[in-house]
């Protein structure tokens, strides 16, 4: 008989563990349910369909059904899993029309991803959609956004949050014309990179006119009275502990996810950092033939253990290991350093590795060390300096992470990238200069703007004289 | 008594000499001697002061006589160095008043660099500015095309050599609006890639407008009748052997460079490959106290062990371990992969680490994959396919070298940075998909590029089915 793999979940993990599976053994029995009708989508892609960059929303299929289908996967659309049995090896499938079905698994992936945080807002328990107030993070929240979006005049938008989503979202409600004030609780935005970069993107913010609060709390949101000129009414308590009042016609809040794990736990899935299900370097939970993979589970991290870091990018190679080991492979996942890149308008914000904060209780003695440098030669046209905090190892010289913000000319991205192939490599800081990176006056400079900041964090950390040329 | 350290050239390798050596003992004498009046000037720039792009020449100088001086260096303009006496210790140089000087050194970087080659073409001996026939590798060769270019209504350029310099000119030039024909005597345009890639740059200079004679030799170069509509005419044999006559008003022969080693034979300097200088890891030479440094140098190579790679990277490099250990240092040259990039228009073509024809003969068994992906996710606009070859070894799988080319917006230029790095760190192609690389819709893929090429490396080697899911 062949071997059936179930699972849980049409995301990033659950379509790569998947697809992998159908891959190593064409016999396999693969079957996938999802809760949804929207199968391998890109939830990152959202916003750009928001904005109108993306017209329809049927191009965020990384697949088509049809495509999944042709690889003999078999999809369980609108099919909720309500409960795994580990020692009956068996899942109860929850179907649309109330039937339910028990499936016995060789393996069962978990990938039931994340939901997004409810924060303690006074109005956020019983407003929603239908009111303008908005969570965005499956397909089906972003058809009803769009509803909101389309049906009432929603001209003044108020985003609860200043992380990667959040300022996604700021950027694509102001591309569609709308006015924009953006919220965030801490001092500064987009709280996954050093304050010093965060004011960096806050002031493109506000060169594009989003209003930007931060230090400033969101207490409630309240339906504002009828026949006013706007439907809702934020109320927030500023830096200074003043009050403040925002009007709005759509609020959006975006402060984070957190593990799904419902289904797992009451199963007996052994559950860690930050609630995410327990698994070890092939993806296995503490339930035999369980597997799970993407945001519903813990990260392992080079340099930390592990972590739990909702990434795509993570969810993916999981998924993949997950649906190789579910077969009885034996591969590893060489774990995630954390590497996130958004663009903020003509901004790019990048980071991988580890910033103080991160790596002091980690055991390191880290320093991080400011600079900028120009993307490519300056006299060539249309050059930007790019703002970098190097963070290493006082003691050992070994480079812990990267931050950069730039020019979305800059090959931000790919430069992180650099970074984060010599983290995963263990490399030095001073070893960075040692690299033979590419060299063309529009595109770089002789020592390129990374061996730059890695030689000003050498010059600070005095390891080793050292200096550009 | 200070230390003394007297550096030939004034160019990449022997400024950086210089300054790392002032960097280190503010106290070491330290004088570089030049054969005309331009130090430290972006050479790599040169195509784009002729294009109009760098409006002013003094741009391309990296730092002024006056930041160099302010370090502390002495510097000697319009200086040759005639000879050296390595068991003397002394160098005599000549100065622009035709006095000679005899100097005593404790250490010498001979950082002579590399001159032009002139391809046996018939014409070429006598031919030369004052006729519009130039080569380009110096600032004094630059402003004499610049008075071909202007004094003349130079309207038909013909470029003899499509390699990095010759594609930059033809750019420039055509941005001038000169009509360009470029020739090249390999099958395809810039040999330094594979032909399936310099197929698409030849594309994007018929795009362009620019004429591209492959498999064409040219054999003469003859002033064209007096009176007649353009001044000079270069006759070349084509693919068939049938002959072919260009009208030109200016001719650039740039087919490459050969070491600038005279005076440091003369001394007694050991040469090797390309006839370049042996130095060790140390950029010591034969001789002693004598270091060399730059495209006069041999280039050590992780893969190859050493070969002769001139480019401005490689020579800031080594002038700077040269000018650490001229002062009794002992740090070595990690090694150049070769990576280089070249903007052609709209196109960016890239490489690091080897080729098939360059791996086999250092022992390996390469396997040459040739694969495509988007830059970024297709439903975000403006995506472009990038063209990859990855090559890596079929034993081991270490992973051996990529050519890249894509848009200009595609990042191609760290992507191949990313490539160097892992090639640095002797990844095999399977772990490039274990690197946790940045990714958001405007920027990149899940997996991105890099990884689908890797995996699709994976998938024709079959040392492991592996795909992109």
């Amino acid at each position: 008989m062949p071997t059936r793999l179930v699972a849980i979940g049409g995301s990033d993990a659950g379509i790569s563990g998947a697809l992998r599976a159908r891959e190593l053994d064409p016999t396999a029995d693969v079957i996938v349910a999802l809760a949804d009708v929207y199968p391998n989508h890109s939830i990152c892609g959202i916003p750009y369909y928001v904005s109108g960059e993306v017209g329809d929303w049927h191009n965020l299929a990384h697949r088509t059904i049809a495509d999944l289908e042709a690889t003999g996967m078999s999809l369980r659309l609108d099919t909720v899993a309500r409960r795994i049995d580990p020692a009956a090896h068996t899942v109860r499938l929850g179907s649309p029309d109330g039937r339910e079905e028990t499936l016995e698994y060789d393996a069962l992936i978990v990938g039931t991803g994340a939901l997004p945080i409810r924060p303690p807002i006074a109005g956020l328990d019983h407003l929603g959609p239908e009111q303008g107030v908005h969570v965005l993070h499956s397909m089906g929240d972003t058809f009803a956004l769009m509803r909101t979006l389309q049906n009432r005049q929603a001209r003044r938008a108020v985003i609860v949050g200043a992380g990667y989503i959040g300022l996604e979202m700021a950027e694509a409600l102001t591309t569609t014309g709308r006015a924009v004030t953006q919220v965030e609780q801490l001092a500064e935005v987009l709280p996954t990179v050093d304050p010093e970069l965060g004011a960096l993107v806050r002031a493109e913010l506000h060169r594009r006119e989003v209003n930007v609060l931060c230090s400033t709390r969101v207490d409630a949101i309240e339906t504002a009275c009828p026949g006013g000129p706007h439907r809702l009414e934020v109320r927030a308590t500023g830096p200074d502990g003043q009050p403040v009042h925002l009007p709005a016609d759509v609020v959006l809040v975006s402060v984070g996810v957190r593990p799904d794990t419902e289904l797992a736990a009451a199963a007996g899935a052994e559950l860690g950092i930050k609630g995410a299900i327990v698994v070890d370097r092939r993806m296995r939970t503490n339930l035999p033939d369980v597997l799970a993979a993407g945001d519903c589970a813990i990260t392992h991290h080079p340099l930390l253990g592990t972590t739990y870091l909702p990434l795509g990018t993570t969810a993916h190679k999981q998924g993949r290991i997950a649906g190789e080991n579910a077969l009885g492979g034996t591969r590893e996942f060489a774990g995630s350093l954390g590497t996130q890149v958004v663009k903020v308008f003509d901004l790019v914000a990048a980071r991988t590795g580890l910033r103080d904060s991160e790596a002091t209780p980690a055991g390191f003695d880290p320093l991080t060390v400011a600079s900028e440098a120009d993307d490519h030669k300056a006299y060539y046209p249309g050059s930007h300096k790019i703002a970098m905090r190097y963070t290493g190892d006082r003691r050992t010289g070994q480079l812990l992470g990267l931050q950069l913000v730039g020019h979305l000319g800059s090959e931000i991205a790919k430069r992180i990238d650099v970074a984060a192939t010599a983290i995963f490599n263990r490399m030095t800081v001073e070893a960075i200069s040692d690299l033979d990176l590419s060299y063309t006056p529009p595109l770089g400079s002789p020592w390129d703007a990374l061996q730059h900041g890695a030689q000003a964090w050498q010059r600070q950390a005095h390891t080793r004289p050292s200096t550009d040329t």
